[in-house]
């Protein structure tokens, strides 16, 4: 790894590979001045630059470990770079000389068959060569194609997406050159694959750093980053038992309904009722009462704590639901606003978010006295200390732009993308100073840098009911690949899916296929969708309550071999789902592949993401021998192959001379 | 007039008006570089700009009449502007120092509650203040509502538009701070007008001059713009006999339904047909033979020349319809081949245009000898000389902007938007050859800078057959009111809109109401439309056909008026059709209206442009006494009034004072 001189800029190579350019002719930096538009509407944003200047810095003056850059020789320095050398890697720290610059662009060699993949958890592409990528958390937008009715109809209500949106972008990436790169901001990017020669990295700030890493191989890149972001604690034992059930609608129903699912030969590790905190009613149906106590909403389950505790003596744990909003019609508004916990408007009022009739206070995590209230409050009193043993920590990506003022005086627009890992430090810390890391599960869809360190399990967000192309099942695959590449080594998705808008319905076969799909990942959990009611359930019919059994049969048989992957996951941060090409660099056919995972180096899952097939085409990579999971027929590997693929058998493969075979075979007698 | 140096920069003024301004803080000029990447389906272009340097020019050097422009003190020029001030106006020549150059912006002063009118024909907005509206001639696209269902529908076929998407863009304004400003290139722009303090007119190209006029009154800009422009030959006397019948489908089909309308009292001044040259029939329907030449398709109208006598000797007028390609399966074709007439593809290859199961060529207009050709053989010999008296002039927009070359050398995406007014050119050269300047009369929707001079009438291209904000009827009054600011001072539209798509039909009310504006336009015309049977056609009905009759009484009986109109726009530029604030300036109500307009100074049309109603609002300008046409009531202006408005008594009033007020008396009787 070194800086070379060369005529009228530098170069940075390793070994043989150009990882750092600058010439006059070709420069590598470019910074200017915008005004950005950002509008946003219940967690869809509207942006929009004004771009006033963009500036090349031709000049780059050279002094030991410092490079000097300005718009040409004989100007005034507008940025120094300082280069850092560490062992195979690199990094530039950045200082501006004109604070009027809120804008930066890197660029980095490319070629045109490279291949790109990360930039957080990315749900239509994983392979993002070709493409632009605002990195903005944000909900996803229902539809995310443009050119489908679904996504035309979402937008008439602003909560259409594209490609792009995700609850958790970053500005990281892994390049098949065999370099990852990271951008240290929390600023609004851009990250653009689409030019020939180069990839452009816009950022609406002067960066920290750009990072550059190279790795012998891919996996070495997994490794390097997931060591820098954190790693995630193993998985509780409680999980390993079955799948969570998610179950809503008070006592009563909720625990019937279970009884019914274990009676049907179920197993169950946990039942989750987003409604213990109790119902607000509102015209667009019920929600839930963001005060986060269920002492004061005891309606829906009077008897929760002897229930729990009921449940824990049964092998069942407990899940409930938080957020980071307080409802300013509940308890803890008024305490939080008299601490002068919650954000803050212009005026030095409170600011409020319109949740669509009601309205919340923005607990400020900027502040850590807010955040250790929250976490002791209501994370450790009112869940943890009550034997809840897991929740959804629900968005992370609604921190509004504009007229919010935060504790730490940053402006909010340079905090929204931090605010996910915020979040999920404040629910890890109540988690360890209860004593309970890796024993309480919390589970997440928002994320940015860092959020490695403190979630320890993502959750794909909000998929329509439906087999679309860039919003369901099969979206699920692409965000578990893409942000394992960044060291998040736990995905989960909520099975079936969730979203039913535009008389979109979740089908029987949508729910078989999903929950065939999580019996290979490393939490099974239902959700019964945004509308329970005209969305089907897995116990409203006979097969798929026999089909769920045995899928949480299968998850359990495998839970040894999944074991050794959280040991593994542990140990260098390799992600339980990965893409094919962590482990078949040779083979190109796995580099942008984003249908299939590899569930550990051993197994190989193809999911059925069509409706009405009962067949499927899978690649199996070269270099090894697969065998069938469900036929033990053994199939040499580098081909394509179509097998039956009925309900129940869906496409799985194992190699053929993994350690784990005995177990693997055992999934026949299931 | 004059140029003030100032600290680090200088104005321009005139009296007390700031026109220019430029310092090292707020410089007026940036240049840049950009690689824009253009796509054509069908006259629909995908345009998206990759912007990779934009330098404000703060350093600005003053030596006599030269402005030398630089990125900073001791930098090298980038831009030299040479300042012309003549009278009360003035302009800058530009010549660019560094020919990697390719974008340029140039900002103007502006105030917040300015208003702006101009930039061609556009059809959303007659006020552009708060908006950018990008320059490309196109298809306006169908729709024009990116929130509409059909728009969505369209852009699934590539067709849609959106509010800026026009046949007619040109690259100049008028402000309500009373200038002009034209921006001499035919290069694409974006001229934005969404800043508070500053327009920036921006081009892909060093353009060669900003113009900048001012005036006294509006209507002394808009005497000035035509002068530059170019003035219109008057009308023919033969338009002033009635309206224009767009009438096909061969010899018989078409005078029959002449015959009918006569016999319903129709005063008819010609018939349209299309279809004179022959058909093809492709999967999309029946298309007309792009070969221009009666002899060779006889079939539809076999006895064309005597028939068009006979129609002469009754006093009627026989038009035609040509567009600039030749199809390569017709007769003209090899000839135009042969001699070199057609512009090539990078192989030396005719360039070839896909028009749907038929491909054409295109005549290049660049060369001179082949534009005198297209006179000679089609224009003249073809149609003229065989007695067509009017044709509409179609395309104009289609110029693609890859893989053609052209006999001038400039790159097709920098003769695109001029391709129109060189159509209108051919046009009018053949016209003139033949000595019928004044008397045959063609009508075009495609324009650009200098169009003015040589087509004489505007139409306003395809509306759909609706009432629709962006589509409909009302659209044309806008098309109107901002081409008439530029100096075209003949506009009219199809009676009954063109473009039925998607289940969108045009009904009986939308025909009477168009048809009952048309009679306040210079030209009457109907259109049968795209889909001639599923449409509603003005002689399906007696009650339609009465009403008909009746207005081409009304359009007859204004003659005189209009013919003192056609004597102004003659001698001063003055379009027959007028906003409202070119005759109220004091009258700020006037400024952004865009659903009336003045017919001449004295007579205020108000169109219904909505379904179901039968009473409309019309705002009545101050500073005068208003005549309602059909009751004689007499209204004081300065107020908005409600009135009876059925069928057959659209909105329109006169000058209580006007010199003519005897003539408009006549029109209760009619």
């Amino acid at each position: 790894m070194q800086l070379i001189v060369i005529d009228g800029g530098f170069e940075i190579r390793h070994n043989e590979t150009l990882l750092f350019a600058h010439t006059a002719a070709q420069p590598a930096f470019f910074v200017g001045h915008g005004e950005e538009k950002m509008e946003i509407y219940r967690g869809n944003f509207d942006i929009e630059d004004y771009l006033e200047s963009r500036v090349a810095l031709t000049h780059a003056r050279i002094d030991g470990d410092k490079i000097h850059l300005s718009a040409a020789a004989g100007q005034p320095e507008m940025l120094t770079a300082t280069l850092h050398i560490d062992g195979d890697d690199f990094k530039f720290a950045f200082e501006a000389h004109d604070a009027s610059l809120n804008r930066c662009w890197i660029r980095l060699p490319a070629q045109k068959k490279e291949h790109i993949w990360g930039c957080g958890e990315q749900m239509s592409y994983f392979d993002l060569r070709g493409r632009n990528f605002p990195l903005w958390t944000s909900e996803p937008g229902v539809g995310r194609d443009k050119s489908t009715e679904i996504t035309f109809k979402a937008d008439s209500m602003k909560a259409g997406g594209d490609y792009y949106h995700t609850n958790y972008p970053q500005p990281t990436f892994v390049s098949s050159r065999k370099y990852s790169a990271h951008i240290e901001t929390t600023a609004y990017a851009d990250f653009d694959f689409r030019h020939n020669n180069f990839h452009e990295l816009q950022v609406w700030a002067i960066p920290a750093e750009l990072q550059i890493k190279t790795g012998a191989t891919y996996l070495d890149l997994v490794e390097k980053l997931s060591a820098q972001f954190g790693r995630q604690p193993k998985l509780p034992e409680w999980v390993y038992n079955g799948a969570i059930l998610g179950l809503k609608g008070g006592e009563v129903n909720t625990f019937t309904r279970m009884e019914n699912a274990l009676n049907h030969g179920i197993k169950v590790s946990g039942v989750w009722s987003e409604d213990w905190c109790g119902l607000r009613v509102t015209s667009f149906g019920a929600r839930l009462f963001w005060d986060w106590d269920w002492k004061h909403h005891q309606d829906r389950y009077p008897n929760l704590p002897e229930k729990i505790k009921e449940l824990n003596e049964r092998g069942i744990e407990f899940l409930g639901y938080v957020n980071p909003y307080l409802c300013n019609d509940g308890q803890l508004f008024p305490v939080a606003k008299e601490k002068g916990y919650l954000a803050l408007d212009k005026d030095g009022n409170v600011a409020l978010v319109d949740f669509g009739e009601f309205d919340c206070g923005i607990v400020d995590f900027t502040n850590p006295e807010a955040s250790k209230w929250f976490q002791d409050v209501v994370i450790r009193e009112n869940m943890l200390n009550m034997g809840i043993k897991g929740w959804m920590a629900d968005f992370g990506e609604y921190l509004p732009t504009e007229n919010v003022y935060l504790s730490n005086g940053v402006d909010a627009k340079l905090m929204h993308n931090a605010w996910p890992t915020l979040w999920a430090k404040c629910n890890a810390e109540a988690v360890e100073a209860n004593g309970q890391t890796g024993d309480a599960l919390f589970f997440m869809r928002a994320g940015y840098t860092g959020v490695q360190r403190y979630c320890p399990l993502l959750w794909a967000g909000d998929q329509s009911v439906d087999f679309t192309r860039h919003d369901g099942l099969v979206t699920v695959i692409s965000g578990a690949l893409s942000s394992g590449m960044l060291g998040n080594a736990y995905h989960h998705s909520d099975i079936g899916g969730y979203t039913s808008l535009f008389g979109n319905r979740r089908t029987k076969e949508l729910f078989d296929r999903w929950v065939e799909m999580a019996a290979f990942t490393p939490v099974m959990r239902t959700h019964e969708g945004n509308r329970p009611g005209e969305n089907f359930q897995f116990d409203q019919d006979g097969a798929t309550l026999a089909h769920f059994a045995r899928m949480t049969r299968v998850y359990t048989h495998l839970v040894p071999y999944l074991k050794s992957l959280v040991e593994e996951a542990s140990a260098k941060g390799y992600p339980v789902q990965r893409a094919m090409m962590l482990h078949f660099e040779h083979d190109p056919e796995t580099y942008a592949n984003q249908e299939q995972y590899l569930y550990g180096a051993d197994m190989l899952v193809a999911p059925v993401h069509k409706p009405g097939v009962d067949e499927w085409t899978t690649y199996l990579p070269a270099g090894t021998d697969w065998v069938h999971a469900w036929t033990g027929q053994k199939i040499t590997g580098g081909q394509r192959i179509t097998l039956p693929a009925p309900i129940g058998q869906p496409p799985v493969f194992y190699r053929a001379d993994s350690a784990w075979k005995e177990l693997f075979a055992g999934l026949t007698s299931l």
